[in-house]
Parts: structure tokens; C-alpha cells; sequence
């Protein structure tokens, strides 16, 4: 209903990167503050790295990918070990604390396995400290590298005009920078397309309202914040010309594990012929697991039963509130990676393009 | 998670009343303090009442239909008017003001409409005060027989043990007392049964998290607190039973008007093949209009972007915020009436049934 630009000394979310890797630390924008204030933090610790992805200052599943080997990689600057076994016992201390943080999304194991595999195949505690730093910063780099191929690939599914439905936020905010789900909407307006995004606010934690919403604002592409009841209004009344969404992992059989309420999403699309598509990067793949293997985070009663210290619900209350629910392979249109697009059978052919 | 009864010294809403008629003026809960305070408000001009209805103090179609007359039989109290035709004027303006409150709940002008025939058919404006006056006590009175009666009819649908999801507030709350789709449930269990309450949050007011928890809470009947966004997961994972919603309006085609949400409920009970049933006074039926001649109200944007005060969005976003939505009668298993239960084709039986 109103369009106003909101005042801010944020550089623009097609350029800003979420988690940096500093040398002896690790800087990231603190999300739990937004969209009211927009602020880094540093940590130097691999405990306060897994405290912020514990309680989400970062979040999305590439992002906290990157931030907890980022982890590793400050465990690797912080030990006094001189001898590799001592060091690697330090590493994978570290690496397991970081394990334990979340355990819906795939690339936080991918992260950590990824620098745990670096260290070990170096000659010695010096060139492993070195290597893992140098790993840090190549896996923030190659993060927007590889949302922004995604995007070109994903940015040919958007006609110009699309109304593009999300859920969550798959964008800069969950990502080094660029974003899945927006980094393909960022791209299409790159190429003079207009696409506008609605946006549900996504309870509990409303990453919608605070982030998705905050970024494309930021960025001036065109946005609707709707409650999350609205979705199967908006999609009944033709307002919503395709999904896309993030991922926070994609299992070998094609199933679809992302933030609550993408499923109910596909679910609507699938009946009025919308077309779904989750987009992630092959980080993002679990090509081990069966999706009837996956544990879904249950988080705490707080997030349903207070908003911002407000509390909206009587005391002792009991609530459900898992983090992320899954898609099966028949809901899906087809999968945006900057491999390519994965069309179905969803399960051979991720088999194909992810290896 | 958590199974602590809140302290309070509200009577049980087995018996409570939400809108009250005492004669000069209307009593009624301000459901906009509620969980945080139960408070009784009181308002002796049409046009407080009419304030109230737009701001959601009172809300539910049954609860406003029966607070609308009230208002009128004020105007009536009020008036002083010496000949009818005078006094049947300031009357009109005050049913047009109230009227023009919410466009959506049909209870509202079958409330005024049918204290307005009350007036013209009067032979004085003394007998007409007099008569507008035992009319208002006489639908508040009726209203919880009503929903007594549905609650009964419908009980018999619920099994012990069952997991009854639900949406909004349809409960005493949104009705004079004992509620429509919570009356089902509360004379279930009044029957002996064992039956839980999967209650969502329902954005953007929250009357789920506010009311429906804390009126079942309250009578100590179980129940689940969830966020929009797991209703998909819940009825996915085997943990919903049957759905009983309320309404706002089911036109003669058999379309149900409830709050936003609603029909995507119904989509996904349709998948699970969980059986959907709307629970609603005939009042609730609108035997004159087709789905597509419905206004579905637009709400403000604060609901939206704001949580008791709290910004959550940032400044300036577009909001879409429609207040219902229409679920088709394909995805509607029988609707639970006073009269009966309606079963398929509902264009035909509720023809029958309702009249």
C-alpha cells in the first residue's frame, strides 16, 4: 500500500557480504537486530561462532556453511599445538561443537567436513593453520560465485512482469552474499526484468518481514510482506506467477527440507499450476541420505510466544514449533543450481548434475 | 512443551459471556487486552459500538451480529424521537454506521436487519424501545442456545482421542458464549472425550495465540500452540484428526468465508485426507449472494509490520492484508449447523437444512 524508501547508510544487497573472513576473525551482520539496526559483529572464538548460529545473528543454510568453517578456521589460528594429532584433536572439538549448533541444514556439515579434510591433508601444523585460512576466505569468495551462476541459470525461468513468491529469506542475508532464492530474482532485474517479490513474513521468526523484505527494499525491487495465512489467497487470486524458495537441504530421493511453511506453499502452487522452485547450491545436496533420515530441528516455545519481549500468548502454554518441514519430489517443478537445472525424475537427475 | 494452568479469576468459558445486554447499555470482553488483561468494557452509544467492532474489541461473526443489535437497540434508547417515522430515521443512520463497521460477516447485517423489521413493526416508538430492548437479551440468549445445539450435533463427529485442528478464534469468544467450532469441542468433552486443540497463532491478529489458547487454557481443555507455517507439517505428520473451523459467511453455493488462513487448511486437510468441517449458526449462511459477489476486507498495514507496538518490517514496505478468504465446497467435508449437519452437495442440502 505505501512505497516508500526507508533511509539507511547500508550499501546495497546486490554487493554486501554477510560473513567476512578477517584473518584472526570473523565478521558478520548480526540479524537478529534487523531490520530496526543494521551491525557487525566480530568473534574471534569458535564458542561464539556456534552461539551465533545457535541463535541465529546468522542464519541460512549456505551462510551458516560458510560461518561455521570459518569456525574451524579460528579454532586452527587459536590452538597451541604444535604436533598435527594434537592439533587435529583441538580441530575436531571445535568442528564438533560446531556440528551441534542446527541440524536441519546440510551445509553446516559440509562446511566443517570441508576444512576438517583440508587440515588433515596438510604436512604440518604451520601449512595447516595457513591452508584453513586461506579455505576460509576461498569459501566466502567462491559462496557469491556460485549464487551469482545460479542466478543467470535461474533468472531464464522469470518472464518479465512475474510476481515471484518466497518464504523465509533465501537471500544476501542467508548467504555470503547475492543470495539463492533472490540471488535468481537479483538477476533477472539485472537483465531489465521487472519481477516483484511477495514476500510471507514466516513465523516464527520472521525472516520475511525483518530480512527478505528489509534487502529487496534496500535494493528497490519491488516487494508485498503478507501474513503467511495470506499465501493461498494470494495464489488462488492469480497474483503469484512462480515459487522460488531456498533450500536448506535437498536429500538423493528429491526431497525438499526448507524453513516451515514451504511445504503448505508447494502444496498451493501445486494446485493452482503454479510452477515450484527451490534453488540451491550443490553444497546443499545430501546425496547420502533418504529424506525419512533427516531429524527436524524443534526449537524453543519463546519464538511463538513472544514477538520482539511482547508476549502474545498465555503462560504455559504448550507449542510446537519445528524449524523446517519437507517437500517431496512431486510438489517440485524443477531445482535451480549453478550446475544447471534439475528437472525430474528429481532423483536420477540429481545423481547426474550433483557428483 | 510446557502444561502450567495460568493463574486468573476469569470464570470458565463453559458459562462466560463475551457481549452483554443490560438494558441502557452493551457489556463486552476488550479481546484486545486479551491474553495480558480480562477486561469488561461498557458502551451506552451506537456509535461506541460500532468503534468496537471496527477495532476488534468484540470480533467473530456471532459475537458481532448479536453486538450490532445491541448497538441499534441503543440508537432505540436513545432516541428522542416522538413519531416512528422520525425515530425509524435516526434508527436507519445508526444501522447504516454500523453497517458499515466490517463487510465480510454476514451475522453483522442479519443482526441489524432483523432488529430493524422489529421496529417498523411496532405500532409506537415506546413499544418499539421496549421491544427492541427484549430483542437484543432475547438474540443474546438465543446465541448460546445455538451453539449449545451445534455443539451437539457436531460432537458427534469427534472421537475420543482425536487431535481437532482449528483456526482463529471460533470459541466463546467470538460468539455470546460456548463458541461454534470450540463449542464442538467443548461439549465433546463434556461428553467424556479425550479431545486435543491444535490451535495456530493466525496472523496478522493472532487470535489463535491470544484467544483460543487462552480461552482453552483456560477450561483446561489440551491444546497446541503452532505457527501458521506448521499446519502443513502437523496435518502431514498424522497429528491432526479432523479440522473445525467457524465462519464468517457461506454463501448459497456453498463457499465458506473465514478467516484469512482457512482455505489453505483446507487444502491440506483435502491432501491428508483429513475430514473439513465448518461449524456456524444459520445466522452465519447468506442465502442471497454467490461466492463472487463477497467483499473480502482489506485490514490495515500495522497489523502487519507491527506486534503490540513493535516494529517487526521495516518502514515503508507494501502490505497485502486481507482479513478471509473463500474455501470452495470441494474441499468442504459437511458444515455443522443447529439444524443439522450439511452434507454434499452443499448448494442443494443447505437450501434444505437452512431456510
Amino acid at each position: 500500500m505505501s512505497d516508500r524508501r526507508p533511509a539507511s547508510t547500508v550499501d546495497d544487497f546486490f554487493t554486501l557480504r554477510t560473513v567476512v573472513w578477517e584473518g584472526g576473525s570473523v565478521k558478520m551482520i548480526d540479524q537478529t537486530l534487523l531490520p530496526g539496526k543494521f551491525r557487525y559483529v566480530r568473534f574471534s572464538r569458535p564458542a561464539e561462532v556456534a552461539q551465533a548460529i545457535r541463535t541465529m545473528v546468522v542464519r541460512g543454510a549456505p551462510a551458516i556453511g560458510v560461518a561455521a568453517a570459518m569456525g574451524v578456521a579460528l579454532a586452527a589460528q587459536r590452538s597451541r599445538a604444535t604436533d598435527m594429532n594434537g592439533f587435529l584433536k583441538e580441530l575436531e572439538s571445535s568442528a564438533a561443537m560446531l556440528r551441534s549448533t542446527r541440524p536441519t541444514a546440510v551445509n553446516l556439515f559440509w562446511g566443517i567436513d570441508r576444512m576438517m579434510a583440508k587440515a588433515k591433508s596438510a604436512p604440518s601444523v604451520r601449512e595447516a593453520r595457513g591452508a584453513l585460512s586461506s579455505e576460509a576466505k576461498r569459501m566466502e569468495d567462491e559462496d557469491v560465485d556460485t549464487n551469482k551462476k545460479l542466478g543467470r541459470i535461474g533468472a531464464a525461468l522469470l518472464d518479465d512482469g512475474d510476481s515471484v513468491l518466497t518464504q523465509c529469506n533465501a537471500g544476501a542475508l542467508a548467504t555470503v552474499g547475492y543470495g539463492t532464492a533472490l540471488g535468481v530474482v537479483r538477476t533477472a532485474v539485472e537483465q531489465g526484468k521487472v519481477v516483484k517479490v511477495i514476500v510471507p513474513e514466516t513465523r516464527p521468526a520472521l525472516q520475511g518481514s525483518r530480512l527478505t523484505a528489509f534487502e529487496l527494499e534496500r535494493d528497490g525491487i519491488p516487494c508485498t510482506l503478507i501474513p503467511d495465512t495470506a499465501i493461498g489467497y494470494m495464489i488462488s487470486k492469480g497474483r503469484v506467477d512462480k515459487v522460488v524458495v531456498g533450500a536448506d537441504r535437498i536429500t538423493r530421493d528429491g526431497y525438499l527440507f526448507n524453513k516451515i511453511g514451504t511445504y503448505q506453499e508447494a502444496v498451493l502452487a501445486d494446485r493452482h499450476g503454479v510452477p515450484f522452485h527451490p534453488a540451491a547450491p550443490s553444497s546443499t545436496f545430501d546425496l547420502r541420505h533418504s529424506h525419512d533420515e533427516i531429524t527436524i530441528e524443534e526449537r524453543g516455545v519463546r519464538e511463538v510466544t513472544e514477538v520482539r519481549g511482547r508476549r502474545i500468548a498465555p503462560r504455559g502454554v504448550s507449542v510446537a514449533n519445528p524449524a523446517f518441514d519437507a517437500t517431496p519430489p512431486d510438489l517440485i517443478s524443477s531445482i535451480i543450481t549453478e550446475k544447471g537445472v534439475i528437472g525430474r525424475p528429481l532423483a536420477r537427475n540429481i545423481k547426474k548434475v550433483i557428483s
